[in-house]
């Protein structure tokens, strides 16, 4: 057992006994499924973009997503409202840039809001990730054409840029903030089959972030969660409607032992 | 068997002899799963929030719901204009105030969607129905922190002050216009893990209040019918992902018979 | 086997071959059921409204859906540009005008789309395409209440007088380009119970026109997939909840072989 799995299933414990309330400002398609991720695990969500309640919202929430994988003009001032009221108020705070590359409102977007309010944690699959590094890249749709490994290098670099933590998901995630780098494992191919699994990983990662201050850490134990939920539920189906539905029931049932037993994260 | 559970039955039949269109103007994360809700049961459910055609949506419908789960300004216009126009028209209306007294946009709205018509039905959570009496409160996000026992005076002294009824739901629920209370035993807790299932309630009611004028009682059955939809799921399973799948199948599943037999209502 | 049907099993062999990208604007209750059916058929979803990625998101789609199930001024505005530039781009583009005929605002959002760029392929139930044709109609909420039968007439009229192609489901579906007409059997009452699935029959089509240019074949071909899902689907459950996920499981599930097999597709 190394010693971040350790820490996992620690976290997941003060996750179902504090109940942190993850504020979240997300795209239509996954605001249903996000939110049943988050009552599942022991957290509670709460949904709201409009820009007068925003500092109402950050005073009774204990972490923030911004994702904008759904865009209008009030939402993106929303978006900002939230991320600096996060800020000043010490919520973590997590980007999932969802389609940045693929258009320029996104790349955009995403750049603007890391702009105003640098996020504790970036999350995004490869194409996301490259698309926010001074090179940058493209994005074919809400996919990623680029492989994980053309994405680590880029994540250190946006970390040590930005100084903060970028995480990249994909056959296996990398979370670094450029001078510590963890690598989890895990998962299933299934994920691929659903809509809005990285949208899901991003809220998680928000959870273990609103009980825990060292946000490497913190996101590789969420990945390492969410992955095993992944793997649990494919253990049980072999379609992708029934396997959402196992997941969800694995997030509530997974115990801190069992997260301890099976987080395969390791130091990159 | 008491005199109200017999009535609840009686009601389902009519639903799903008439299938009411209920038309609701709700938030973003339960649309889909209160549409559920009213197809499995027998009802048929209409969205729609364009202030262009809230008179053209009326004239088709036979109940209104509003939640003010997630909100901006020109759907807020929209539920002003659903209301008044549900008034004229002598259709039942239920509000949802989801987080009223957690943000003032939000206690606001709910107050002024009060003021411009009073609901045929008012049901929230203890905080919320807290925040709405003249006394105030406050809410943690968009559960409750208050006590069943502590809401049920407000919602008493709320119901006398509009002239209207007024539904606290919880680990039991009451339904008061003042004068007469009914209370409502049922449900399980894996309600909690699933998101919606409040909003999901309201909707069912409005299909109640579609097909019965006694609004105590249509509301009272309403919950009972919910209830027992979580019972009968949660005889099944433990977890909330598959527990939320038989809580539709339950819905659809569950007789006049059934309900009559299984209803506990009683006078508070 | 028909000649048609065999063309099925080809084309569903192809969107898996090439993962399709079907651009939708679609009505908040679907997002997450519609991404869900792309995703689990083999295809790719991206959802998009803003106005200003419009031009960005065609580029990287293969196919477009606009379907009008809640409205709102600057979605009507983003579905007028997102049409014609897949027009000007000669990509597929598949209209759902849901609730044509309930309200004004829908049915002249509808026509007015038409008449800024004429669809691929429109599809809807027996009122919505009724409602379209110069003789108009009516809707009652989003269920309808004409017969096939009385629909079929004004879908070859609608077809020939746009030069394009009319789909209207219903107990059987018929496809019609005027000259050309298939009645594709199949499905199941099931499918009445679960919010959008009509919306669902939309997002596949656009999925089958993505891969073939025989728009009256790729029509006929998803829906007789779809329908196929609904059967098998039906044959394991007989309960709304368990059956939409296994509606999902099937469209994941069915190979090619099982649909030139099953596929019921003849000329009308």
């Amino acid at each position: 057992m190394s010693q971040y799995a350790r820490f996992a299933g620690e976290m997941l414990a003060r996750i179902r006994a504090s109940r942190p309330v993850v504020h979240s400002i997300t795209n239509y398609v996954v605001m249903n499924s996000t939110a049943n991720v988050l009552l599942a695990m022991g957290a509670s969500p709460i949904m709201a973009h409009a820009p007068e309640e925003m500092k109402d919202i950050a005073a009774i929430s204990n972490a923030l997503v911004v994702n904008i994988g759904t865009l209008s003009k009030t939402w993106i001032e929303a978006m900002h409202i939230a991320s600096r009221v996060a800020k000043i108020a010490g919520k973590p705070f997590v980007l999932d840039p969802v389609g940045s590359g693929a258009t320029s409102l996104r790349t955009d977007t995403a750049r603007g809001i890391i702009n105003s309010a640098i996020p504790t944690v970036i999350r995004g699959n490869a194409s996301e990730i490259l698309s926010l590094s001074p090179a940058g890249g493209a994005t074919r749709g809400v996919d990623s054409m680029h492989t994980w490994d053309q994405a680590a290098g880029a994540a250190r670099e946006l970390a040590v840029s930005l100084g903060t933590v970028v995480a990249v998901t994909g056959e296996k995630d990398v979370v670094t903030s450029g001078s510590k780098t963890l690598v989890v494992t895990g998962g299933h191919p299934l994920l691929g089959y659903v809509t809005g699994t990285g949208c899901a990983a991003s809220v998680v990662i928000a959870a273990f972030l609103a009980v825990e201050q060292d946000a490497v850490a913190a996101t590789a134990a969420a990945l390492a969660f969410f992955g095993l939920a992944g793997e649990r539920a494919a253990a049980e189906t072999s379609v992708p409607g029934t396997f959402w539905i196992k997941v969800l029931d694995a997030l509530y049932s997974i115990t801190s032992g069992d997260l301890d037993a099976s987080a395969r994260i390791t130091e990159g």
